[in-house]
């Protein structure tokens, strides 16, 4: 595990985003510079990124796309299904399980928790809202590593606390507060307020 | 407005995070090290993040509150509140169109934006859904300067082209593309599948 965090999460962002590119690149080879203008980056920028997941492609030939693709894929843990549990059936927690992005990618949602009575028990978009009493035994007996964390602020770091509890060792956290988590557990927070506010600082008068 | 980009953006989205610390703070002063200690960095980020907005705080006393909190919101542009208009009536455009993250900070969503036959003139959570054509009018009436892409990948682009046009300045994009704007137009991105797909590298076995 330690290893896998030397790797700069700027570095880590910008290869999900070279996967894509390759997923849809048809020819059989890719140069740098073609990956690096979709990506946005330069060239440079790209080989030093995928120089730190090993040695690829050749000068004036580029890259085998698939050969490529299928060892980023590996390295990078996407090349086989993984499990997602989702906390919270509000507004935003009911998106995100019908998010086609996600199943396109090889996450598949196991299971939707939510602690309100009058959601507990009925259907969201196919999967049964089970309350939180639920979430250890679902979380083991699916080997989940992977949680969505879609609930009020206030509700958050229980949550939280709750999912790594159970096994959980990776977070992605809607809630706008900064959650505290051991060590071994990796948390990634959207806070889509945020965001607005940094393009407010941009646009304003 | 060159000025306002030597702030580099992960101290932006630091200062929005110390905003809401001020704002649930009760206490007439706050020190650096509580302001640090909520927002999960150490006082000395702190201390340099709002030295990029001017002098504050007085040693052994700490900040006032009050003062620091208009002071940051007036520099940032969130003093007053912001027209937003949302391109994109799927599922995750309504649940941000509800989201009551955004309303809460000042930001005011005026319109919504669907090219869907099926979906244009329904009303969505209050708002009449309305075609692309009327984009422009909209955005020009309200003096629109901010705009959310909640639309597929593949009309992404077509949709930031007509809103930059129609004199859109911030874009926050959920598309998993990358937008090319001109110099003047600033976009964030929130990639939700890519934000599970680094998480999934730190997890994986």
């Amino acid at each position: 595990m330690a290893e896998h965090k030397q790797i700069p999460d700027p570095t880590l962002l910008r290869m999900c985003r070279y996967l894509r590119i390759l997923e849809r690149h048809d020819d059989a080879t890719i140069s740098s510079a073609a990956i690096a203008e979709v990506a946005g980056v330069n060239a440079a920028q790209v080989r030093k990124d995928l120089s730190f997941f090993g040695e690829f492609g050749q000068p004036g030939v580029g890259y085998h796309t698939k050969e490529l693709l299928a060892s980023l894929k590996r390295m990078m843990g996407l090349d086989e299904e993984m499990e997602v549990v989702v906390v919270g059936a509000g507004a935003l927690g009911s998106a995100l399980i019908n998010y086609p992005g996600f199943d396109n990618r090889g996450f598949r949602i196991v299971a939707v928790f939510d602690n309100n009575p009058a959601k507990v028990g009925h259907r969201l978009r196919g999967y049964e809202i089970m309350a939180f009493d639920r979430l250890k035994d679902t979380i083991a007996e699916h080997n989940v590593s992977l949680a969505i964390i879609a609930v009020p602020r206030t509700a958050a770091q229980a949550v939280a606390d709750a999912l790594i509890e159970a096994g959980v060792k990776g977070i992605l956290n809607f809630a706008p507060v900064t959650l505290k988590v051991p060590d071994d557990v990796v948390v990634r927070s959207v806070d889509l307020t945020l965001q607005l506010e940094t393009l407010a600082y941009y646009v304003r008068d």
